[in-house]
């Protein structure tokens, strides 16, 4: 794989984008989004499991199940969430609009809303932001970035990646961008984010492996954060291939290689949002390793960086590891103390059942970093997992608090 | 029943406490504690179901296991947990310290800590606190309340309940006291809570009797508790029937009484538990009905009063309702939100998919009180659950963030 730099959302051949400010957000930047092919091509989304799914996300899942999309219409400030019928018929009405001023037919176009649940769209400016962007199409760099302020909400940086991957003679790019800062805790299956994402690439694929590649790439990256564990009604991951390169994935090899790459940008991005969760200061890496299962060793590395105590301490750069002994031991799963060793930015604080002396402050200040690892071994078989998350501050509250009203 | 006013933890005849200061927590009140009855009586106990389970709770457990005990011996300020070997050798030492000032054998004493977790007790100041507390014995209100100063942690407010019952020709007391603001989401079962609660009566009943009474009361009650959804490794509720009185819990219509009893001085301990949390301004109960089973509705209120979100929009008295209807989504139980119907301090807020039109601001001012109620119907079945949390506020950060260094 190649290095991420100067590529972005449309690098990958084939694709258009725009992002206009319609007014749907109490300010700019943009709020209404196109993301497009010129003709239908290879796509595959995964969404919500929550039982409470957002208007889009039902339109969407009926859009997506030939395979084959041209584009994404989204727009942000309004989640069209718990808005019933009339919430359907917008998110309907919002592929006409794209389908109208950018092409081919309504059902060859993924809706997608965040923002505030319970409030209808406010289709005049909705639309109107539609057939905006749809006179602002292009491939640049610029066009990208727009793209991705459009999806944003209390997001405070955007979030891109991408690389290129050899696969036989050719290269192809896998790029994309994401949102997310809260109400993250995605349990998505192809079948599940209010994380959006949305993933380009140029390579020729076939839409069954593209799904169980996105599935296998979610499954490890966007469904191993957690803000504050809320699966969100409207949580969306798709990709687009739009076959506009000459590599192809058809053989295992390039397959691998292309899950690898694919695995790689999705990491980056899980990683991205997890680091500008709602005020937070810094990214919680949580390794768990050695646990009897990867289902055990996923339990216990979520209820860790789940753990508000866990959470408010790394906020205070507070060495408490009791507390996360504590969360793993209540994951529901196999877990003995007496055999487990916990480091805190690789400094070992419990060692089989007892504490480890350490030098607090030193700890502490090493705590201070804007990347915190925290690292259990169960000692206990060969499970494994990765989970990223942040620390819980008085800002989290204050967002939240005062969000709505 | 008759009211609870007048009566305390020391109203069940045949039982003294005391509470003293031996310097563990950096400032008074109390922080050693005994409660004792003359001579072993029918006990019954529950610990936490963690996995990580402190050297008392282990040492506990051993204990009960006759269905007899003398007393308790108690400690704030540290939970002696993931102490290893050295934690074992203390929590035992505590039970002969008792032994010894009160009479009987260690192995009738039921062993207690709550307060920082991977930290050696300091024994010197923990037994001189039991010497010292075992001067001071007696049963009083006044005797009642120190033994309740000596379980607090970062509790504001003491926690206390208590009632009286006809059982046939006799009335019965039953009386209890409770600690815990933080690591609050037990799950305990009479094999579970750092919630610390202690129950007395003066019937005459026995073990196996009272072990399956305190199992259910503590299933509808403290079970049903969350702050901050962490199972701590040190939770205990145990309760001692001193048999001092003239009341038997024998026949079915006895033992039903005295469960409803049980029941409510549990449930009005848990209520003051949860709205005692860190930083807490409001208690709130969730309460789910018609759900398809008693299962999903717990499961549902669970996930509703563990959000961190639905947390912070009660702390912001803002009725940002899709946080709700959103949480019982993901619960991973059956929820059709078309047939439900939400309220907030009995305000239809969300009807069958759709928003419900309501005077924001009036509600807001309703979710200033401090009692909020959170009434999800879901026109499903017959299953129902009510639960008891607290509003997240920037205290709880600033309790969290700041407690160990």
């Amino acid at each position: 794989m190649y290095g991420m730099a100067e590529l972005h959302l449309l690098s990958p051949r084939g694709f258009r984008a725009a992002g206009v400010y319609a007014g749907i957000k109490s300010k700019p930047p943009a709020d209404v989004g196109l993301l497009v092919c010129q003709a239908p091509v290879p796509a595959a989304a995964a969404f919500t499991t929550n039982k409470v799914f957002a208007a889009p996300v039902e339109i969407g899942r009926r859009h997506i199940a030939r395979g084959r999309l041209r584009g994404v219409v989204v727009n942000s400030g309004n989640a069209n969430a718990c808005t019933g019928e009339r919430g359907r018929r917008d998110a309907i009405r919002m592929c006409q609009v794209a389908a109208r001023v950018v092409g081919g037919e309504p059902g060859e176009y993924l809706p997608s809303s965040t923002g505030i649940i319970g409030h209808h769209l406010p289709m005049e400016k909705v639309q109107r932001g539609i057939i905006e962007a749809g006179k602002y199409l292009g491939d640049s760099c610029e066009h990208a970035l727009l793209f991705g302020d459009a999806i944003m909400t209390t997001d405070t940086k955007r979030k891109s990646a991408a690389v290129k991957v050899r696969l036989g003679r050719s290269v192809a790019t896998i790029a994309g961008v994401a949102k997310g800062a809260g109400m993250i805790g995605p349990r998505l299956g192809v079948a599940h984010a209010t994380l959006l994402s949305y993933l380009t690439t140029d390579v020729q694929i076939s839409p069954a492996v593209l799904r169980r590649l996105l599935a296998d790439a979610a499954g490890e990256s966007f469904n191993c954060v957690t803000i504050d564990d809320h699966t969100s009604t409207n949580d969306t991951v798709a990709i687009f291939a739009s076959g506009a390169g000459d590599a192809t994935v058809g053989a295992e090899r390039e397959r691998r290689a292309f899950a690898a790459a694919l695995l790689e940008v999705c990491q980056a991005l899980a990683q991205q949002v997890a680091a500008d969760g709602e005020g937070a200061s810094k990214l919680v890496t949580v390794r768990v390793r050695r646990a009897v299962s990867d289902a055990a060793a996923r339990a216990m590395a979520r209820a860790i960086a789940d753990s508000p105590l866990v959470k408010c301490a790394m906020h205070g750069n507070d060495p408490n590891w009791g507390r996360i002994v504590s969360a793993a031991g209540m994951a529901g799963v196999p877990f003995d103390p007496q055999q487990a060793v916990l480091k805190l930015q690789g400094t070992a604080v419990f060692r089989r059942g007892a504490p480890v002396a350490f030098d607090a402050a030193k700890l502490s200040g090493a705590l201070a970093a804007a990347e915190v690892s925290v690292d259990l071994d169960c000692a206990a078989g060969t499970g494994r997992a990765v989970f990223w998350t942040c620390d819980l501050s008085r800002d989290y509250v204050a967002i939240n608090a005062d969000y709505h009203t």
